[in-house]
């Protein structure tokens, strides 16, 4: 029986009339969701809306009270469709004020690249009462106000800031996975998944299914914040396969 | 002026621990987006759920009203984390049957696949009231009830179920879409991006910046369902960057 712990929970809201064309592919979820999981935070909830300050405003009240930690990519650049600051000021009914510290840095950066214009100050533009997160790749800060995490669009600029935030935020113990992999139809073997998966409490079995070299085949990931419960399980799932007559691949396919 | 029109809108669930955990990225999104346009159908929101039925239940009971089509992916195949038929009949509050198409198709798809096993039966489930979505893919079908309709997680065979819905759903106007790029900071050429979108009427100008070789460009989509006006304002938008003296690239960097 595994203690009972609590668990820490994030929701991302990516917004971005550019990923609901289909224009552009987005990478942060699998990015901010992998991060999350170093840090024993669950990524449980994900949005996508457009460059739409009502959408932008809902999505953040539903679930900024709902997580411990609430996130956004997209929208914090210097153009008309930069909206993000403006509509969680208004979720959160504070004003948007020029912070200096993001003005100085903005100001450093645009030095030797024209100047500070009007455009780029609208990058130093914060819900009032917000702290700044690094951005070691391009001038623009990210932004922090209480359990909301503003970052930009660009996965890479992204990347820079979750770096900058890694083991500052509070979370629990982190879910490990193990996988190993099987050329075996999923459909032949489900009900042995689930008896593996109701013998082993605290693990899940997800079971992944892929079709290469015109063969049918399958992942199987099993997931558990212990680690020795993890362990026994996929040892379990290996050996119940290979009883089975299905050879597996540590690590998987 | 532009005539009003009506707008078809629609929105999507992607279900599954496996993009939460950041284990997998999703296609899905990209694939429907894109899908969706030429259908003259909008995407205007996404969420992203755990294999957790109350999830699922609320975000389809959230958004099937709200839309004129709701699409799910993933969920829908033979092991114990399939649950999204059983969410979703949960959702709607009728129970969950075996559909004899379906299960007609999936006895002669594993004929010579080993026969159709207990497992197996379970991609015959569906909501009752359901119908069939063709699956050209894999034996499995989707499943239509009312605005839903609930596909599967592997790219390529929701493919094959999409391409069979072609033509298939009202819409309206497609949304057309034009693109130029350029070698400059998007923060230089803001203004001139929203006065050139505010004097072209029923157009959305985005800006996507970028960094390669070294180097600061971005790209400008401007969307519409006019194409007249569409590409005006690319017209426009092309000769006011040139006058800046920012040569432009007809479809992109």
């Amino acid at each position: 029986m595994l203690t009972p712990e609590r668990i820490w929970t994030a929701a991302l809201i990516v917004i971005g009339d550019e990923i609901l064309s289909g224009r552009t592919q987005d990478k942060n979820v699998a990015q901010l969701a992998s991060w999350l999981n170093v840090q024993g935070i669950r990524l449980v909830e994900v949005r996508v809306v457009g460059d739409d300050s009502d959408a932008i405003v809902e999505a953040v009240n539903a679930l900024r009270a709902r997580h411990d930690y609430l996130f956004t990519t997209g929208g914090i650049g210097p153009t008309h469709d930069d909206i993000t600051v403006d509509a969680i000021a208004r979720a959160l009914d504070v004003g948007v004020e020029i912070d200096p510290q993001a003005r100085a840095m903005l100001s450093g950066y645009y030095e030797t690249r024209g100047g500070l214009t009007e455009a780029r100050l609208r990058m130093a533009r914060v819900p009032a009462g917000a702290s700044l997160i690094e951005n070691r790749m391009s001038g623009a800060p990210g932004i922090r106000h209480g359990n909301i995490f503003i970052m930009a669009g660009v996965p890479h600029i992204t990347a820079g800031m979750l770096d900058s935030l890694t083991g500052t935020l509070e979370g629990g113990h982190p879910v490990l996975s193990a996988q190993i992999g099987c050329w075996v139809a999923e459909s032949e073997i489900a009900d042995l998944l689930a008896a593996v998966e109701r013998a082993h409490e605290g693990c899940q079995i997800g079971s992944y299914p892929f079709f290469r070299e015109g063969k049918t085949g399958a992942n199987f990931v099993v997931r558990s914040t212990d680690a020795q419960a993890l362990q026994g399980c996929i040892a379990d799932l290996g050996a119940a396969l290979e009883r089975g007559g299905w050879p597996v691949f540590p690590g998987g396919i």
